[in-house]
């Protein structure tokens, strides 16, 4: 099994969540699964007249809304000035008509953030796109240049799994970079919610270094809202891409019922409901780090992370992908970092991944069972 | 403008649906915009409640009630029992998944029913595929042979926007056809739950003749949910095209509060809410076509369609790119059926299409617009 790793044997991280979605200690997705705050209980309470609400109002109007509303919250202030803002069923949706765009248009060669979750180089490869790829050291430190000949520079901020920041000096060398080059600056930002240094105004920078860009934002990581999300695709209205005509091919648009609930939770995650998101993950971070911090040789190598996942580096002799099916015995569900590192899969076998959007009971089990995996041995 | 018809600059048929959807006279797009019905309506009066019980349930049991509750309100009893079924976000993130599943696997060659929404040759140029047209009435016919060297035959049944059915015997013929020369029959079936012609049992012929298939179901055109829907891709458990992997590629599931809520509107059509619907549609097409009855040289052309869309033939003169602008001065917004005929637009030119799946005042108005707009010549 071991030796086939680098064929289509493997699972892709997507197939291992699938396979724990069943399970009650299932740290392996980052969906949000856990209480509704009461704020939130409240909005949800009311999703019977919020029906009535949406199917009475102008879809354009409340699409406006729930994006204005969400952007704001994360910061972008001057998006919906300046970009063209598609509301689509998913981040992962926006990234297969991005895509698609690209592949139209005879784009083929992206450089890519190195390591990052699966899909986001699955679905580029499945398009035609042919990658290269940038370590995250070098992408986050803001310095050096494009990969020779590349024609988009794809990056995840924060990136998932490590919640690296791409933060604004970096972001401005990108952009200088990409412009002088026509190249398109691509971030996927689907977990900016979780991290404030991820919510300075990126739109702001990119228009002010004359940037061609796209950019994936999402509500789907944030809250437990049973996966009603949308994912926001935007990009410069004089984008020559033809992501409005891919866009249509797809979807004509996303229910007037999700776009209320995002506008609602979007206002209370400003009004309060982020900051009690963060001090949620910020705790079930401290709770996972405390409880593993007996166990020799392991470690967190992702110190000033925010987001809603955490890897754990295990000690020698451990592989990731060996602990998951461990842990799996055991009725804990987490993700192998193998698959993240997608242009050179054994450098991600040091580490496991663990959601920590999930009730603090089921971080404590979890952490308990590694504990027993790595004392066996 | 007329002059670059074949070009880029013809708004496709969602672009034009996207401008009509802000209007009080929409007919242009398919999905179902009007009251609830009695029984439907006490379903969404349940949302709030419904929201916790589909967080409290099983993800997959919940995934398989609502397949099983829909599938069996369509007659496809044979499809739980041998297909493996994917939820997605809609028919067409199926179709996307479909599309680049046979780029993959090295498929290029897809033999397509001649006319049909153009969303479905969209994608699948979009991702690649060479497209050879087959007229819908020999495809209906189920007389012939695949055009040569075709690896797919893709066929919507009912037919968009003639509301055509591939009854058993052509079924039957194209699955034969298909098994020997190993090349996937492709269905999208979204309109079935309108025609009860369409709803025999495909999965048991498909089974019985041994033929690969992929079919795409579709819970979207039927109900006013406000675009809370599921797309479901079907296929053999044993098929070999990447769908199951691809799927993952793009998403994880969708909301369990929407699988409940698919699960209880099959039960309630299958209880009763189809036969409503279905004399609502008829109901509604036979005004249209009264209250166009007085205006010579127009027609009907399909006498026998049960779908909640209709096509008109113009009077010669006319063309149906002109006559949607006309109405469009009017306030009406309707389809022109140039962007169907896909491979040769100039044989659409003569009809453009209706919405029926909307209030009867919407019919009323609409007709009155289109015999102000002929009358005026």
């Amino acid at each position: 099994m071991e030796g086939q790793l680098q064929t289509r044997n493997v699972p892709n991280l997507t197939e291992i969540e699938l396979a724990a979605i069943e399970s009650g200690n299932n740290l392996a997705d980052g969906h949000a699964r856990y209480e509704l705050t009461a704020s939130q209980q409240k909005i949800i309470n009311q999703l019977g007249e919020m029906y009535a609400l949406a199917a009475e109002a102008s879809p354009a109007l409340l699409d406006q809304k729930a994006q204005s509303a969400f952007l704001t919250a994360v910061g972008q202030h001057s998006a919906m000035a300046g970009a063209e803002v598609l509301s689509c069923y998913s981040s992962s949706v926006a990234m297969e008509i991005t895509a698609r765009s690209l592949y139209t248009s005879g784009v083929r060669r992206v450089a890519l953030i190195h390591p990052t979750f699966d899909n986001i180089p699955d679905i580029l490869r499945g398009a035609g796109m042919d990658l290269t790829p940038m370590s995250e050291d070098s992408v986050m430190a803001g310095s050096g240049r494009l990969p020779a000949g590349a024609e988009v520079l794809f990056i995840t901020t924060p990136n998932n799994p490590t919640g690296q920041v791409l933060l604004p000096e970096a972001l401005t060398h990108w952009a200088r970079e990409c412009a002088s080059k026509d190249a398109v600056l691509v971030l996927d930002s689907s977990f900016r919610g979780f991290d404030e240094r991820a919510q300075y105004d990126h739109y702001a920078i990119l228009v002010q270094e004359g940037c061609r860009y796209i950019i994936m934002e999402d509500t789907g990581k944030l809250w437990p809202t049973l996966d009603l999300k949308i994912g926001f695709l935007a990009f410069p209205r004089d984008e020559r891409l033809p992501l409005h005509r891919i866009y249509t091919d797809i979807l004509l648009g996303v229910s007037p019922l999700l776009m209320l609930l995002v506008q609602r939770f979007a206002e209370d995650a400003q009004d309060g409901g982020f900051s009690e998101l963060h001090r949620f993950i910020r705790s079930n971070r401290a709770l996972l780090r405390k409880r593993l911090s007996g166990i020799p040789a392991t470690s967190f190598p992702d110190a000033d992370s925010r987001i809603s996942v955490e890897r754990l580096a295990l000690p020698a002799g451990f592989t990731g992908s060996d602990m998951r099916h461990a842990l799996c015995e055991r009725g804990v569900h987490v993700l192998p970092c193998r698959q993240f590192y997608w242009a050179e899969p054994e450098a991600g076998e040091r580490y496991i991944r663990l959601a920590l959007s999930r009730p603090p009971e089921m971080i404590r089990t979890a952490a308990a069972a590694i504990c027993a995996c790595i004392e066996r041995g």
